[in-house]
């Protein structure tokens, strides 16, 4: 259920995240939203594992982001490198903190949420 | 995964939504995101239905929920009659349209999204 410039939650879940080359870097795992204003503070992404053995989740600030009509994903101006060194956890009994969050916004440079 | 003021989207997802007197009203079936901006534009609610047969879709600007962070859901101010008679939807095949999105913001009387 989609149309134009809006896209249900669910759906942005899924979606392929490329680099400015056009490269698939991986998707978007699931969404982290304000609870008050509903907005998306981070997308998680993730990159293969194996049947979820070995996953992990790298959040990257929502405005790390930029749609791309054309590819239907988002572009990250991120090179894999800087992706795979970047703050990840693992997907099960994780439990998010404004510390971990921070550390995020500060490994990207982006505005942070938290203060 | 939640921690304090964020929460996955598809924890969203499932919320009940009660009214000021504190009675359930329905539950958050899915969210509608700005692509660009992430932010969440319309909460879907669902009021039952029987296995998804005759199961209607009710959108409301996500301006009109509040969070209660007692409650554990959220809150609107509208009564349930308002909410029967409002813009709806059906489930399958539903496309998403601006008139539609018109129609939902102003039966709310809620600033348009659209605009």
């Amino acid at each position: 259920m989609t149309s134009g410039p809006l896209i249900a939650a669910d759906k942005v879940e899924g979606t392929h995240v490329y680099n400015p080359a056009g490269e698939k870097l991986g998707f978007v795992d699931h969404v982290m939203l304000d609870k008050v204003s509903g907005r998306a503070v981070y997308a998680i992404m993730a990159f293969g594992g194996f049947l979820g053995i070995g996953e992990k989740f790298h959040p990257l600030p929502w405005s790390e982001l930029k749609y791309d009509d054309s590819k239907g994903g988002y572009i990250v101006n991120l090179d894999k490198r800087r992706l795979q060194d970047a703050p990840a956890h693992a997907g099960t009994d994780f439990e998010w903190t404004e510390e971990y969050g921070r550390s995020v916004d500060k490994y990207y440079g982006a505005r942070s949420y938290w203060d």
